[in-house]
């Protein structure tokens, strides 16, 4: 058990999970960084990233310098090792991750790289951790932007967006994943590049609907733009400022998404258009589909603020309420502009 | 030669020009019409279709009813012969298509879908129609959207927009080409639609130079988001007017040119980004690749209204000055948001 009151401060960042972009993230923070404590929740997984330098579970081709890693199953360990904190889980095990969480939080500038919607909470994760451990959001980072992890790990040019409502949390954050090819973009809209991060694996999972029902990339651009008008007026209703809906963080992340058959999300929709029950299709996927439950927390806050979003509304109910892929695209076509 | 004066009409239609979009419109319009006059500049290619009854350039796959066609190579008699025509050549060839036209088009509907700018005169082909031809803007349409013609061929859904300043002859033009795999769109937007449909071109010729100076997914999608962002300024400078940029006509129209690998704008722009001469690469293209042109026109326009467009200007200045494509999008890559 360690100390609570003392900050150890041994590593320059800490990284909570690890997934495939946790890994791309421990990837990108090595070159600057001293010293990194990597939280992993599985001791056998620690064991083979001290002995061999790779993750075997994701991008396994990359080599870390373990001299630099801390690595720790020890969720107090982790958050006290630094003053940043980066969380990189899936949303759904966002929750259990933190579970025994005691440290205090709130001195540390906290990043979230989660792109998903907090389980029986229905908010997004920065919210989570400003409500539930006391982080003033001026200390929160919403790290988004389009970026397959695959395509960090093979170094290709990347733009990653950094929001948050002070500047000064978000250069940090900047300074430490800068390098030669992870360029960065500072936003004020934490909110709202959180929401399109969320939505757009909806977007994607719907693209993936219609593509695997055996419309083509005509109609795929006239479902993605859609959705992309669609994003954008719901987050302007969610959280209303100023934002330019087309720049990376919000259009660039939903193309990524939504036009690579890489994407999970896109996979899980292309089954269940396919005529995969929703079950089978989820049981056949090694990773996290993270719009499954982003389009369930989307469609609580619909209901809650009586918001007209019929693209993800349709995704919702083929996806939680039985309701049939060809009959919901149908419809929507009708919507369409 | 045609009398002058007298109106024909024997055809509900008339289309001008044998590419694979113009046979893909004749497909389309084919169920809702009794007679369609195809206009055609080659002897060889009309006789091959009233015998087969396909296009064997283009499309060849699709069957006509060659009871409905009147086939013509003589302008006149196609002009004269329908109260609607429909202009489907590439842009380069326009002036020569039209060149021996002598029968007056000012009553009739003129239908643009060529997307490209009339060469010698920056200014596209609506302005053209309207300029030379005298043909009032009430009467002329911008025909525009998504749309692969290969996908038509094979009827895919498939949304089409049409753009007039009078709702009616946008209404006449919707009317011929709605079916069961057509879906029109009613905007009074022909300038911006026009524009849109001409600068997609360029900016899917960029997204190839990406491709085949080997930047990944990543960066395409930041790519082609900062892209919809500057057509967006850029055709609110040229024409300010209220328009929803995210819908199918604008946005949609980039997407599919942009993401699809059977792009011939984006297939010209991957040979220039693997090493090609822009001269050889234009030599290896079977078909006209409409961006390159567009290129200059949009330039020359940029130049008279002193319009910043950096993404634009970097396609042509490496299509049209022998600029470096590794060091134009290494410039460009760090202005992008």
């Amino acid at each position: 058990m360690v100390t609570m009151t003392k900050n150890y401060h041994r590593s320059d960042v800490t990284v909570i999970g690890s997934g495939s972009w946790a890994t791309a993230i421990v990837k990108i923070l090595s070159p600057n960084c001293d010293s990194i404590c990597w939280y992993i929740n599985d001791r056998r997984l620690i064991q083979h990233i001290r002995k061999h330098g790779n993750n075997p579970d994701f991008l396994s081709s990359v080599s870390f310098d373990t001299d630099k890693l801390i690595l720790t199953d020890d969720i107090n360990r982790a958050v006290a090792s630094s003053p940043v904190i980066i969380m990189v889980t899936p949303s759904q095990y966002l929750k259990s991750a933190l579970d025994k969480l005691a440290y205090p939080m709130d001195s540390k500038i906290v990043c979230t790289a989660i792109k998903g919607i907090v389980p029986d909470q229905n908010v997004v994760v920065g919210e989570y951790i400003h409500n539930y451990y006391m982080v003033p959001y001026n200390n929160i980072v919403v790290l988004t932007g389009p970026s397959h992890a695959e395509e960090v790990a093979m170094e290709k040019l990347t733009y990653l967006t950094l929001a948050s409502l002070e500047k000064g949390s978000a250069n940090r954050l900047a300074s430490l994943i800068k390098n030669d090819y992870i360029r960065t973009i500072i936003s004020d809209d934490i909110f709202g590049t959180e929401y399109a991060a969320v939505m757009k694996n909806i977007y994607a999972i719907g693209a993936g609907i219609c593509v695997g029902l055996g419309y083509g990339d005509n109609f795929l651009a006239v479902m993605l733009s859609n959705s992309a008008r669609e994003m954008h007026s719901f987050i302007d209703i969610v959280h209303p400022t100023h934002r330019d809906i087309n720049s990376s963080a919000y259009l660039g992340d939903l193309l990524v998404t939504g036009y690579s058959q890489f994407s999970r999300n896109r996979v899980l929709g292309t089954m269940i258009g396919k005529g995969y029950s929703v079950k089978s299709a989820m049981l056949e996927m090694t990773q996290v589909a993270e719009g499954f439950s982003a389009a369930r927390g989307i469609h609580d806050i619909v209901v809650e603020k009586n918001i007209n979003i019929p693209i993800a509304s349709a995704i919702y109910r083929i996806l939680h309420e039985g309701a049939s892929p060809s009959q919901e695209i149908n419809n929507l076509a009708k919507v369409l502009i």
